[in-house]
């Protein structure tokens, strides 16, 4: 075959696929479900839960029916004769009955005689789509906003994969909200989508501009204490649930990287929040409040929500809660939990955990997140929260995510927000067999390789506690030297790693920020010494001495070379592990991720290299002979930047 | 510190190197030797050697004598109590002499009683420089031609480098000759070259065009039988000689690539080598005859030397040499030496090395090729052979070959030739002990970089007989696609490594092209037989099946896999090992070699990468799961080229 000849039929090997009706492009999510030629019966309620199962579902005849005494949105599957019953005590919790038998049907579960019951963890089950009016996704990395111009077969998609997993709630616009989000034409759009996320059991939220009524409003104040303030946000209030009667309510990032808030005015996050939780309380609406708060003048960013919230702790309405991003910097590839979440006692929180993987490769790495949540929720107990909220990863690509495992974390948020106990392995075969197949080999060789995932990033990024070297603005590879003259500091790398010749990391002991008093007395110990503290985070809380000996021992210098390396062999054993499965899934998607793990290999070496090297000019050690040696050049990686913004997703990195 | 302060320091570094009088650049070559300031008493013949030594030569007087009955250029160095005594024939042997004195001191031998006696294996021992009148160097990768605007001190380097190894010949431009290259100017400046050179023993030569009488001459032909032509040629070499009364002969490529030769008048190669050297015989001026020649409509281009000239065995006159490539197709990374060398009995041969790497990385590539001479002459016996060419790498460049360790081909070719029985690790350790130390550590590690590295490179390009799979035109990287339309098919690599849904490699058994007849019966048999020829020869003599069973025990296609990710990771190997010689090496060549092995890693990968995924587009088959899979893609592999002429050496390969 010559050149032209293959380059023709691979062009049309190509088209061939582009043109199947059912190509596996990734549109259809873990819901691959075909229409059913000749419908079972399904009796009962009429509504969504009949519709889908009507369409859909291929055993025996279905039952639904309504059942008092049933927690909200739970459910009972049973099977009854030749039938199966689904009972619920209300529709929501009858379409996730249904959505539960669709995917026993899946992933090939539905042998069995069924007698199941099922009820959420948490009532709020929330996604943040941080998603502006020009259609931009902040930290989105699949396309424009779905909301920009909804199209309404995709959002019915967007709808019954979220009512697929339980998620019941979606903040539609970005938390650095534009005033003009609270304008009429844009309510009257989230009426139109709320009308048709309903059906699903979805209720929509808005994040709101605290200065609204000054921009807005037109008044002069938005101080949340002022009575035309208090007077303006029930009138708008009132008309956002005159078009949508089940509105859920408000998401507020206030006095947070400048936007607006209560300390504006001489007020508190209290102040601010209880002002909008008592006009929402009329109709049932809350006010998820924010926690992510930092100074530019604070010696440690890690401190400051801490030292804002604790003092208010007991001072907010009981339809506030607090929103807590897990870590206390921000959503770094491992911190410790955000202590917070230990030390307020009366105050309803929520958890704010980010699927868009802005700190984790955006859409070109796989990196499966249910196991950094799992780790979270071994410090922090599910059943001090009172809900989940996570940052969606969604756009208008073909494949809503991006990456075709991007999809996962979306699936496993709300698989994890309705029971927290779903370990990360089961949520990941489940996914796996509803995405792609459910073949055993297939399963248990991807879900390994997902489970590892998320340290095999650590490892290749950012190790033994190094944290927020990103590159500027758009957080896509490593820039640990990223330092333009004037920015403040702590929205650069060396305010976090602070490598010196002595070592690498930042002291928040006793001896340095004090971080670790935040935490219960037990951690705090184990922490503050750097003999016990865990080596994962050695760096967040320790400013470690390149000499200094680890349980390996090594040096802790020889132990960050061995670390990236082993990241690096990590992203090659997954690559080679997904090679293995091209007789498991369809062409278009095993290329399609075939490449992003090409990326992402190269990416690790990027990495390694950028960090090792930079990380050399201060330790002034040699690279040990047992791992590889960095094959590019630490000025030509300094002088290399990626030309996009925060609402992009790369092409690749450093190398094509 | 900051990266503004980090960037400035770097700068400053490098400033502070490249203000060095005695910067470490390379432009010292192996000649690394200081003027002494006291220097030691030469007595005896004037000339160079004498001068060589009062400048360099620190140990105990010299006394250099003349002294019949040695051999030309050879010489003895003797210690007769504390005098040093050189004697030789002539004086290019007390150069030698003096030279070899000069190594000792550098390499930190002189502490014996010397008892030396050294003569050259061949009398000829020729640089030949494909350099154009316009100052280009075809496959030259290191700058602009040295002869374009010669610079005397430059100039002087050189032929004292020469002269160190041996080498006593150069010609001067590209076998490819312009007719100009016998134009009055250019043989003016030919021989304000040869005064330069004359005292170091080194005569030139020159490349001439067969169709000088007419271009030059404006005859209309140039049929070697022609009076008028013969008349011609004598006139004009009567004009060199005038200029230059020790020149050396010429240099011809005729009927090869597009060149004139008497083929285009109805003559034999011996026709016209005989013609020339008939010319040249009174001013004892010698013709190297080239064979290397092939013709697009061949079925097989190495058959064709052997074809053309075996009929002509035993026809050359006495001064005409048949120059010969050591490989039967071209300077591929590995051939099977060319069969003429033991066809033809009849016949003065040289054998044509070329120094540079056209098909070795160019000068981004550490490639050492002793090793690939030393497989060479277990093949051919040195005493066959007349003489041996080396195709010189040197250009511009502050360090002449573009890579530091490109200057050890040249010191190795000058070693080599005047004694092929010299190591490859003999000459590897002493170069390496001139050009960077002495010390035991580095000339052992790095000696054993250096010997394992052209393997390497077969490993990474071409392994298992793979051959011609390059870039076309300035063949950097892999394009074992490469086939343009309307391209003659032996310029392209589908001819060579016919790649089909069966197997891969040219079949030229006696089913095939039948060339293993143009080896002794012995070696024919050897390579006839799939199950007998040798692994790392498989596919230049066979079509091989994809699971033919290798020696390993693995298929074919495993085996290649493997050969390719092997070479891949002994590039890493070298880079450890290299960057582990960082105390032993000044910094600006420690950083420099180390820039050029990061490239050579990073094209291991491309290469790896590139033919892999191209040959599995026909075998079909994984990549076994043991070695590393490719991260780079096909189809953008195949999209890029490398915007460069066959004059240049790129910045780097397909990943920055």
């Amino acid at each position: 075959m010559t050149t032209k000849q293959f380059l023709l039929s691979t062009f049309f090997l190509l088209m061939a696929g582009w043109s199947t009706a059912n190509a596996e492009d990734g549109s259809r999510l873990w819901l691959r479900l075909d229409n059913v030629s000749n419908p079972t019966t399904i009796t009962g309620v009429k509504g969504t839960a009949m519709t889908e199962l009507q369409t859909y579902w291929q055993g025996s005849p279905v039952v639904l029916k309504r059942q008092k005494g049933l927690a909200k949105d739970g459910y009972t599957i049973k099977s009854q004769g030749d039938k199966i019953v689904i009972a619920a005590a209300n529709d929501a919790g009858l379409l996730y009955g249904a959505y539960h038998l669709l995917r026993l049907q899946q992933t090939g579960n539905t042998t069995t005689s069924l007698d199941i019951s099922e009820k959420p963890f948490y009532d709020l089950r929330i996604l943040n789509h941080w998603d502006n009016p020009d259609g931009t996704c902040e930290r989105g990395f699949a396309g424009k906003s779905i909301f920009l111009n909804p199209n309404p077969e995709r959002l019915k998609m967007y709808a019954r994969a979220n009512a697929s997993v339980g998620i019941n709630g979606t903040v539609l616009n970005n938390v650095n909200a534009k005033p003009e989000a609270l304008s009429t034409a844009s309510l009257e759009k989230a009426k139109s989508i709320a009308d048709q996320l309903r059906p699903y059991g979805i209720r929509v939220y808005l994040s709101i501009n605290f200065a609204s009524p000054i921009k807005v409003g037109g008044l002069p104040t938005a101080d949340p204490l002022d009575k035309k303030v208090v007077g303006w946000w029930k009138e708008k209030v009132n008309e956002i649930y005159k078009l949508i009667p089940d509105f859920g309510g408000f998401l507020v990032k206030a006095n947070s990287e400048g936007e607006p808030g209560p300390q504006d005015f001489g007020r508190t996050h209290a102040d601010g929040a209880n002002m909008l939780a008592g006009v929402l309380k009329p109709h049932k609406g809350i006010v998820m409040w924010r926690a992510f708060v930092y100074a530019p003048q604070s010696p440690d960013r890690a401190n400051q929500a801490y030292l804002e919230f604790m003092p208010l702790d007991g001072q907010f309405a009981d339809n506030v809660i607090i929103q807590i991003k897990n870590g206390p910097v921000d959503f770094q590839p491992r911190e410790p939990y955000s202590p917070l979440f230990t030390a307020m006692q009366k105050t309803q929180m929520m958890v704010e955990f980010q699927l868009t993987q802005e700190y984790l490769g955006a859409a070109n790495h796989l990196v499966y997140l249910a196991p950094m949540w799992q780790e979270f929720f071994s410090f922090v107990k599910p059943s001090s929260l009172r809900a989940m909220a996570g940052v969606a990863n969604i756009g208008d690509d073909i494949n809503w995510c991006g990456h075709h495992f991007a999809q996962a974390n979306w699936y496993a948020f709300g698989r994890a927000a309705w029971n927290p106990a779903l370990t990360p392995k089961e949520i990941a075969d489940e996914w796996l067999a509803q995405t792609f197949t459910d073949n055993p080999s297939f399963v248990s060789t991807v879900s390994q390789l997902m489970l590892d995932s998320r340290e095999a990033a650590v490892s290749y990024m950012m190790p033994l506690g190094i944290h927020h070297i990103f590159a500027g603005v758009h957080h896509y590879g490593p820039e640990p030297w990223y330092s333009p003259k004037g920015l403040r500091a702590d929205w650069t790398p060396p305010y976090y790693h602070k490598a010196d010749a002595v070592g690498l990391g930042f002291n928040r002991t006793l001896t340095g920020s004090a971080n670790v008093k935040q935490y219960p007395e037990a951690l705090c110990q184990l922490y503050n010494d750097i003999n016990t503290c865990p080596e994962n985070l050695l760096t967040w809380f320790h400013h470690v001495p390149w000499n200094h000996k680890m349980k390996s021992g090594r040096t802790f210098w020889d132990e960050l070379c061995h670390k990236y390396d082993d990241g690096v062999h990590e992203t090659r054993r997954f690559l080679a592990m997904w090679d293995a499965m091209q007789s498991y899934v369809d062409a278009q998607r095993f290329s399609e991720v075939q490449r992003k793990l090409r990326i992402q290999t190269r990416d690790s070496e990027w990495w390694r290299d950028a960090c090792l090297l930079y990380f050399q000019t201060f330790s002034h050690r040699p690279i040990p002979q047992d791992v590889e040696h960095p094959v590019h050049n630490l000025d030509e990686m300094m002088n290399f930047r990626i030309p996009i913004s925060m609402y992009e997703n790369p092409q690749c990195g450093y190398n094509k």
